[in-house]
Order: C-alpha cells, then sequence, then structure tokens
C-alpha cells in the first residue's frame, strides 16, 4: 500500500477513534508497512491536523505505549462559530410568547451540534471525564456530541421514571426560576458509583435544573468535573445557583415590546 | 503542500461534510494545488473509502459539478456490528420486572450510536430523506447519528408542548400495544410543508407510535419516504399497524421465568 492510501486510512481510523491509545504494531500489520514509514505517516498526520485546528497526535512511550488523537477545537474556530450563532440567535423572528427564544432549528441542525460538541469537548478534555450527563430533552444531543468526542458514554436523567429503565434513584428540587418543585430521575445501573461526570445542558437560566442534577448525582457519588451549557440567560435580578460553568452564549436580553435579542459570546471566550 | 498532508485535510473535509457537493477549484485554491492533482488525489481518496468500506466518492461532471462523499456502510460490517450487538442484548442480566429489555447502556454508548446511524443512513442514502423526524427521548441520539451522516435536520416530535417551541400541532393517537390514547405534538416551525422525511425510533412494538407520527406529519404534508427502528418485538398475537419499515434487531421471545431472550438480526439483514 502507498502512503497516501495508507494515510487515508489511519486518517480516518483516528477521526473514529478519538482518545484512544493504538499501538504502532496495529498500524503496521493493517496496513503491512514498516514502524519507521508508520511513524513517518503520524508525523505528516499530526502535523495537519494541528494545521487544520482539529487537534493533535499524542505519543505514549513505553511497552503499553502507543499514540492517541487528541481532539481539539481552536479558540479561533470556536470564535468565529459562536458568533455566527450568535448572529443567528439575534434575528427578531426567534421571539415567542413570553420572550421565550426559538432556538429548535439550530438544535436540529447536526453540524451546529458537531461544532458545539467540539468545544465543549475541548474546554473539559483534561478533566478525565468517564461519563456525560444531561436531563431530557433538548441536551441529548450537545451531550451525545461531546461524547462523541471524549469518547465516553452518556447518561440521561429524566423528569419521570421509565418502566424500561428498571430501579431508579430520584430527587425532588425546586426549579430556579418558576420556584415549582419538581422530580428528577436516573436509573440506577446507569452510573456506576463514583465516576467522573460532566454535566451538558442546553440552557441555564437560574440554574435550578443543574443544582438538581448536582444533588441527583451526589446519590451516585459522582463527581462533577464540568458543567456546559449552550446558552445561559442573564438577568441581574436573579441569583445564580450555580457558580462554576462554561457557558458558550450569553443572552443578556429578550426585549418583547422592541422586538430585540441580545446574544452574545458566553463565560468560555472570557 | 505536499500530497500526503493534503490527502489528511481532504480526507477529514470529506468525513465533515458527507453528501455535500463541493468544486474542484475549492480544493485546488485551499489547499494551492493544480487540479490535476487533486483529480489523482480524490482518486486515491475514493479507492480507499471503499476499500475500508465507509463509503465512495462520486463525480458530478458539468459547471455546477464537483464531488461528493457518499458513505456507506457496509453490508459485513453491519452484520459483524448488529450480531454482536445481539449478543450483548440476550445477556438474561438485562431482563427487567414486566419482561422489559435494559438497553439504556448500549444506547448511551457512542459508538454503538455512530454505527447504527451508519447503516440507517445507508438503509434510506437513496430516498431523498431532507429531515430526520424522531419522537422524544430515546430515539434521539439514533436520529441525530442518521442525520450526521446523511447531512439533514432533526426535529423532534414531543409527548408535551413546550414553551420554547411556539405553536404546536398536535395530535391524539391509541397505543398499539397499551391502547391507550396518547398526545404527540410537533411545532409548526420545525418543518416546512411537504418535506421529505425518515422517522427513526428506539423500539416498535405494534406500532403506534409510529403510527401516531405518520398522522402528525400528515399534518405538514410530508412524505415519509423511510421508517427505521433499531428493535422491533416479535409478538405473534398482535398486529403489525405499520407495514413497510427496516428494523436491525428483532426481539423474539423475552422469556421471564426462564430468563431468556432471543434477539436475532431484523428484517434490514433479509
Amino acid at each position: 500500500m502507498k502512503r497516501s492510501e495508507r494515510i487515508v486510512a489511519i486518517t480516518n481510523y483516528f477521526l473514529e477513534h478519538p482518545f484512544e491509545l493504538i499501538s504502532l504494531p496495529y498500524f503496521s500489520e493493517t496496513y503491512v508497512a514498516a514502524k519507521s514509514s508508520i511513524s513517518e505517516d503520524l508525523d505528516i498526520i499530526d502535523h495537519m491536523f494541528q494545521q487544520e485546528g482539529i487537534g493533535k497526535l499524542q505519543t505514549v512511550a513505553g511497552a503499553a505505549g502507543g499514540v492517541q488523537y487528541l481532539p481539539f477545537y481552536s479558540k479561533e474556530n470556536s470564535d468565529v462559530f459562536i458568533n455566527q450563532l450568535c448572529e443567528k440567535l439575534n434575528d427578531p423572528e426567534r421571539i415567542l410568547p413570553g420572550g421565550y427564544l426559538y432556538m429548535s432549528d439550530l438544535l436540529g441542525d447536526p453540524e451546529t451540534i458537531r461544532n458545539i460538541g467540539k468545544i465543549f469537548a475541548t474546554a473539559f478534555a483534561d478533566k478525565g471525564i468517564e461519563y456525560i450527563v444531561t436531563v431530557a430533552t433538548k441536551g441529548i444531543p450537545l451531550a451525545y456530541a461531546t461524547a462523541n468526542i471524549l469518547n465516553v458514554p452518556v447518561v440521561i436523567v429524566r423528569r419521570d421514571p421509565k418502566v424500561t429503565e428498571g430501579s431508579t434513584v430520584s430527587i425532588n428540587y425546586v426549579s430556579g426560576s418558576s420556584k415549582k418543585i419538581q422530580t428528577m430521575v436516573l436509573a440506577k445501573r446507569s452510573l456506576p458509583e463514583g465516576s467522573t461526570v460532566c454535566i451538558i445542558d442546553d440552557f441555564m437560566k437560574a440554574g435550578g435544573t443543574i443544582n438538581g442534577m448536582k444533588s441527583l448525582l451526589k446519590e451516585f457519588q459522582a463527581h462533577v468535573a464540568g458543567i456546559g451549557v449552550l446558552a445561559e440567560a442573564e438577568d441581574e435580578d436573579e441569583e445564580r445557583m450555580i457558580d462554576e460553568y462554561v457557558s458558550l452564549i450569553k443572552i443578556h436580553e429578550v426585549n418583547l415590546s422592541e422586538r430585540k435579542i441580545d446574544a452574545k459570546k458566553g463565560n468560555y471566550f472570557q
């Protein structure tokens, strides 16, 4: 097999297996090439991944060593992407009765979701995340997009127990903005005790839902190593119940009478 | 830029932009190379994509032409993958009270989900799908995985209207297995009238939910060009409400007293 052919196959393999440590013999056996040739291939791929701003290859020395693809979404790429997203959000046609924003079309676009996942994965890449946790429904695609890059499973907290989940742990919590008592459940066998997790959600207002998730995760002795929300609503009258989190977008204002939205980049860019 | 370097970048570009028609000048400008060199690159990539069983490049001639990556998950790869999945499903530990099967761990694994998406995308690649439609909650990751490959948006039908969706169209339907009346809603602005759609869901018993979705989609004058379910339950006592669909897994039996599950490959493999 020629170098250029091998490079197509190896590039695809890395992109499909992020964060996985792969031994050099695996590649040299699969593509019948000398280790020195494979090493040169890897140098080329590493160089191009960095140049394209999509990550790098990292070599781990030793008998149990190998090489792994560490995906990365550069700050410049993230900046451009989130600015475009804010521009779309600032379209007054999105304003719904009650001052809510219509975002389902953006959350339905696979490329948008993939990019958001890449940014979250970059933000939490060094936290040793073992599981991504989200709450049904809108956070789910974002959670999977992040999990795809970090190469870890997704666990979904629900509002209502389902018969197909087996025994569950449930918690009641007070929603931050509506002050209503709400319930959340998580299937017992879905998360091993003591896991390191990252919470991903689409929207945060006062932070009641995320706070509820944190309480529920405490029942699983989980360590919450990261919290990422796509958009946060900035409301000066209300106290935030969560302090450490990453937001990609800040919605400062939805003005119903003037039909004006003010969405800006979130705290990830500060 | 050397050929091998260019090939890393172009391979990544295609994998990120399936089904997108890209003009040759785009590549020759981006990577500063003669069109003839780019053509040779594309031949190499096409050859390797086919050899790896992940798809092919298709050239469209003419002024508005270009080249597009048509992803494909080979029958052999699909066969191996679904057999492994069936083996996992046949673990008696999965049996829940009431004869339900615990599947959340499998549906939480990003690689499993990606592979399922690839199979559905292959099954429906030539149907001109414009939207993937699913119903909350468990179908969502499968819908996005399919949409990622087909490069089309996802539309989510809900059980309950949400204030963040604007005006909705709702429908009442009779669930096939429990014979209960249930409701489904879809935001009006989420799906343009007359779209060609594919329904994706995780599980089908009698088919009541999918039938409900079909009725709801009729309100949007949508053309349902494909229906894909991960698993169908085979129950000879019950009549199926849906006839044309693709299933990847057939669950013949969940025997509570003998603690035995019989999951086999679905109709996609027949």
